[in-house]
């Protein structure tokens, strides 16, 4: 990722610029307030505002609990509570917006969690960037066999250059032509005083998913929790997963209480069904289990195994 | 509305304690951050914290719109224009939190506004606060004979007694039913050692619908002006316009061009069918015009006739 | 719960009056369509329409992963699949309409839940009916000592009576204090004519919480299993886990298959912490395990070992 | 567009199979229920699922107003008074699901509208169709000179046939690169043996925007009334706008009353800011008005003027 020098100067007076405010305040997200933090080869995360701190997940919860709080000891307590039983709408009290620079591939898995506000560079109106995600060499999967949404070995040699280079040169060409389409280079300047020039809300289907768009994206900390928890999974494809990750590491700064909850009881917890709750209650009394007795699939059976590190 | 003095204490220590931040801030909301705004006989409103400011709704455009804002010359004519065209995405990167308290029944219809995040004090953990709502002598109104929903001339004399009687009467016996089925006062302190007190969660049921509640409200700016609009209307209900009103005065010092933007463009303007754009232009044509002829209803057409101060 | 004569009628009609459509149909749920299934004593819970079945769902499903939706064998695989690993999209495309009747304090607790379409009868327009919910004796339980939220030991003689006289009298003390401060009947006819009658709107603020209020409520499937699992649940307040069990019969009439996954996997279902999946490890293990190593509080402690059913 | 034999006979099918049902039932949409309506070169909207009707509109209006509804005479009335004073929540009550086929750049446009429930062909778990779109000559348009998202002028001859073989060999040779990467065909075969293949979460990043993806998409009616004010609004993209028209098309077909009122309120109304109302007045009241004096911005006095067919 590379800032331009009007970019990298916005950044520098916006950091530099500090007021007073009566409003509770997060010193460890201040710290990095503004700044992208590099995501993929040419993507960013940046943190520009936020609303509140995990006092604020307290206050909200004793607003509606009132005297009902007071025997949880402390904040941490309280907001594990919280977190263990789903009582979700004190974390709505808390907001955090940002700036993101993404492939388009991944904009539209991203898009589809609706809870978030959205202020995207409309290519209607602007010429986007000549900038495209190509992939490093160690993400350059096949697919698996095994799972049908999800990587399996890596591409090696010649199979694994030719694909790279089919990357770089149709995102170039096909971006080359939408610039020659449009007839304007990304000033707005005409490139060629004979021609017309083809409307960019034309000219954009020319360019492959891989360019970059960006946007604003403001979101409550409990949607945000949960945006977190599907795409931070190993299930999620790696290009989202680690903008997830980026995103964790300012809720770590921003919220740190509600990100060792969230940690404890969403990241690293499991979920059992009727039919397995059965079977280690089962296992745990001596008693013999197998698949077939279980009412379970397979495939359930597997991951149930695999869950309890039991040779299944 | 009255504060106890652990209420006043700690308003007043949340609003000594200041921090540096590099966040947007708005000194004219900071001013009043915290302080209960007095609605009603015992309702406030308190702005207690807030994301973004009037740069914020213009920067949000300016991503979306990119080089396309530049010929807009300034951050009112943009606010303006997008008020204008109901792009409203760059109103929702604000966003406000109040502490409201209000009786029940205004409370109802309030939470019909799906798009806040709430958090409500709960009866089924606390006890409820011996206040309700009685209405000054001068919102004592009998129904509007016009309107289904409206009110009309004011109750005079006996009734008016009567009715003022009736309220504060049934209220207070029934609070202090409340309190005798509890078993409990405020404090938690049981009251007859030889009686085990009803559960909260069923005790409440007795209460009346203008006894108070309190919650947390947090709401984007874009969803907030659409509440205030319908709430802050001639046709709402006087108990919650009232609550409208004063938030109105919140965002006039939040972000005072968007607050005067929404003047402008919806709490000021109007909407005309085709029928009665037709209408306009035939009397500005001066062409004769008529009810009959309009394909309008009678009162719509004595509507468009009041909008537009002609004798009809 | 009793209807008139008028309701009854009416629902006869809509339930005679049939028509052929290419849409999903559900025989087992038009049954009881229109049908008015009671609940407490004088509510009630009616399904009015529906959109889609179990089959929708898997439709749905294939559209997103088409040809790798191949592999699961059957519809029950691919719904218990889904719901497994919370693909809750699919879900969203049936979609149901209730017909509700419940006492206010229940209906300001269901209206939490935001995600469904709602219209309540209105007491700014139209006079409320004379119900109030009064509980059985079989429901009139103490404050729980253990739970903040929850019910105890059953009240008995004479305080037991002493509540259910208090309710009954200031409910209906309250209600025809409401008439008269209206100066109207449920008709609409006038009492008094030497009175003017109080505006609707605000006349209402004398009823007590546990007068009946009904409305129309829309939601997806999605969500309703969302409601479901927290309304359904143990945890619930009495009075609207019954309105939550007559609304599950209809959804097992509706989408069996999804119904029973539901079952399976939410409400039969636990979730275990990353600590508490790591004591159930150890415990298989063999190895020994304390709430002191645990890293868990006391409380997370005893609901993780009575989740096990083990002595703790 | 084409549909292949095997989509040919299941929306056979699906159109022969007819039950009985207690449900609202609209014949006119029943009689298009499943049929494609083309739309671009490959692109389509079929409805495939509804629930309710114009009369579902009124019923919902009468259990929020009660007997306050009395007074409007008929059905028409009444939904005509709801849509002008944006009484919306009755309209939620109506719901519709769509299948829709639409080039990747309009989709995007598209999922800005987060009020729908989505269920989107995944390219992460199947391989996209050899389908995209190339515009047609005749909107082959140049960038609007006055405005920075429209079109102005035809592009004509050789540029507009250089822009046609750019679209159309990109668009090509990224799919054909795209199903090379995957090593894959349609169908799922392995095309050469000797490599392994990409997995298909990466090689959809080759794609061109205007491939053709597709989706299920279900809203209810004031949502998707809201859509169709902006998308078959003049000010909207072309290729958005015919998916809106053959929207409208159904909507019309579905619930006629409400389409009607929707024609009369919202496409063909027009919106008056405080000021432009006082312009009004004042030529209505035969006294000199001009832009200097008015407030308004020379733009905004433009577009009033022209609302109101005035030479300005």
């Amino acid at each position: 990722m590379e800032l331009t020098p009007q970019q990298k100067q916005e950044i520098e007076e916006a950091r530099a610029a500090k007021s007073e405010t009566r409003r509770a305040t997060v010193p460890a997200l201040e710290e990095i307030l503004y700044e992208p933090i590099p995501v993929l080869d040419h993507g960013f995360v940046r943190a520009i505002d936020y609303m509140g701190d995990d006092a604020a997940i307290v206050q909200a919860a004793r607003v509606s609990y009132g005297k009902g709080t007071k025997k949880v000891s402390d904040d941490a307590g309280l907001i594990n509570y919280l977190l263990r039983h789903r009582h979700t709408t004190p974390f709505e009290m808390c907001e955090i917006k940002y700036h993101i620079k993404v492939p388009i591939f991944i904009a539209r898995q991203w898009i589809r969690h609706r809870t978030a506000n959205v202020n995207e560079y409309s290519a209607r109106y602007s010429v986007l960037d000549r900038e495209f995600y190509i992939p490093d060499a160690s993400q350059l999967a096949m697919q698996s066999t095994q799972n049908h949404q999800g990587r399996g070995e890596l591409l090696e040699g010649e199979e694994a250059q030719r694909v790279l280079d089919i990357l770089k040169e149709d995102a170039t060409r096909n971006y080359d032509h939408y610039v020659e389409m449009l007839n304007e280079d990304q000033n707005g300047d005409v490139i060629d005083e004979d021609r017309s020039g083809l409307a960019r809300e034309l000219a954009r289907m020319n360019l492959t998913l891989n360019a970059y768009t960006q946007w604003y994206w403001k979101i409550d900390l409990h949607n945000l929790l949960h945006f977190l928890s599907l795409r931070a999974d190993a299930h999620a494809q790696y290009e989202i997963r680690v903008y997830a990750d980026a995103m964790l590491e300012t809720v770590k700064r921003w919220v740190p209480i509600a990100h060792k909850a969230f940690m404890q009881y969403r990241v690293g917890g499991v979920g059992l069904s009727a039919a397995a709750l059965d079977i280690v209650k089962k296992m745990l009394a001596g008693e013999p289990v197998s698949q077939e007795d279980s009412g379970m699939s397979k495939r359930e059976w597997r991951e149930l195994m695999a869950t309890l590190e039991q040779d299944g």
